[in-house]
């Protein structure tokens, strides 16, 4: 299967060494940055360029690793032709290639990705999608390869998956980066709260989040709260400290 | 050594029965709730109270596991005696104890703690601190028997440290709470996150916080970011993903 790689970035530089580690043929890397598509493509022993024009046509599959707002502006400059043409992003449908390709679909790795950060991806669960029944099992045999986990998923709960991912990751590391903030300011190492952050992310294991919950907020300690805010100089730490708590309680009020 | 153990909440029914599987002797649980102090104390086999007036008063340590606002309520009710008093919360001074008790300090295991899941102790960052040179010894070789991390910390760094971790790990533990929230409206499992968790997780034992960043947030995509905010309903949720967004994106900016 001779892969085409649109983009270079995170997910693209661990999603297309994987792949080719797995067998398929990775034969061109595309990004708008030339520095970005040559350091993959020498990394993949391949073929790169910068313009969307140049994109090779004889590929049985294109995968689309681009900012959501990058992949309409690009589309319309790719030659039509006969591959499978997937993207890998939450949020947006599969429909965005309808009138560019004529076989399409979504690769979806609900996963963060970091240049510097391998990964493992037989965890990871891909969510597939094709516009076609034939090209859905395409996806099914092409992510079976990558992980243990392949789900089909339309493009609206897709949505919602990624949304849900956003609180699940990118808010929770921001909770780590305001905590590493605060010890910062003390001199204190962060590495001391390793442990605390790998129970937090273990307890959900065994209980659900609500049942979970444990500190000054959910139980309403005005006292603790009111000391906790003092601490914190204006700014989105402390904004961000008031609001959490009281959503915290709401939550655990409605549930009691 | 004869341990009392006052308050049979999360933290004490995790560390009672720690401290007597190292072979400590816990000879009686107070709690203001009955029930809470029979259920700990059937599970030590040790005599229990709902009055701090019958404290035992041959105990050579006190370990007061309360809420903040229960501990100065109850200290004027027990009978001064010679054992040291310590308490287990991040967020009050050692010098509570000024006044009650002759030897006083801290005794602060760095971890989220609920009753019905049992924790490593030996992982635990254990943060210590005495009235007396002479018993700050006692509390690290007591530690000693629970962790292989015992830390001397004064009150005052202690209270950041606690506040740091209200964000690491309640605070996550919501942002892990809303994914769920929005997983279950869609009829997704929330297992479906665990992988993403745990990752979130780990990358911060090889990378700081603010260079983990990931999603929508840290690139201000605007296009997703309010697709995002038109999914969400009007309530916190909705609220805190537009404040934790612009936070994150002010942190990116701050360190770029």
């Amino acid at each position: 299967m001779k892969v085409v790689v649109i983009g270079a970035g995170n997910l693209a530089a661990q999603l297309a060494p994987e792949m080719q580690k797995k067998g398929l043929d990775i034969v061109q890397v595309y990004s708008r940055t030339a520095r970005n598509a040559e350091m993959l493509a020498r990394r993949l022993g391949c073929r790169w360029t910068v313009m969307p024009e140049e994109i090779d046509a004889s590929g049985d599959l294109y995968v689309f690793s681009l900012k959501d707002t990058a992949l309409p502006e690009i589309l319309p400059r790719i030659a039509p032709n006969d591959g499978l043409w997937v993207h890998t992003a939450g949020s947006l449908p599969m429909a965005v290639f309808a009138g560019y390709a004529a076989r399409y679909g979504v690769l979806y790795p609900l996963q963060t990705f970091s240049k510097e950060r391998a990964v493992d991806f037989r965890t990871i669960p891909f969510f597939i999608e094709a516009a076609s029944e034939a090209d859905l099992e395409v996806l099914r045999g092409l992510a079976s390869l990558l992980t243990t986990q392949v789900e089909a998923l339309g493009s609206e709960q897709r949505r919602f998956l990624h949304l849900a991912a956003v609180f699940a990751c990118n808010f929770t590391n921001h909770m780590y980066a305001l905590a590493a903030g605060i010890l910062e300011e003390q001199g204190l190492p962060f590495d001391r709260l390793l442990p605390l952050i790998d129970e937090t992310a273990a307890k959900v294991h065994a209980m659900a989040p609500r049942a979970a919950q444990t500190g000054p907020a959910v139980r309403y300690d005005r006292n603790v709260l009111g000391k906790h805010l003092e601490m914190l100089d204006s700014g989105y730490g402390k904004a961000l400290y008031e609001m959490i708590s009281k959503s915290i309680h709401q939550e655990s009020v409605r549930y009691e």
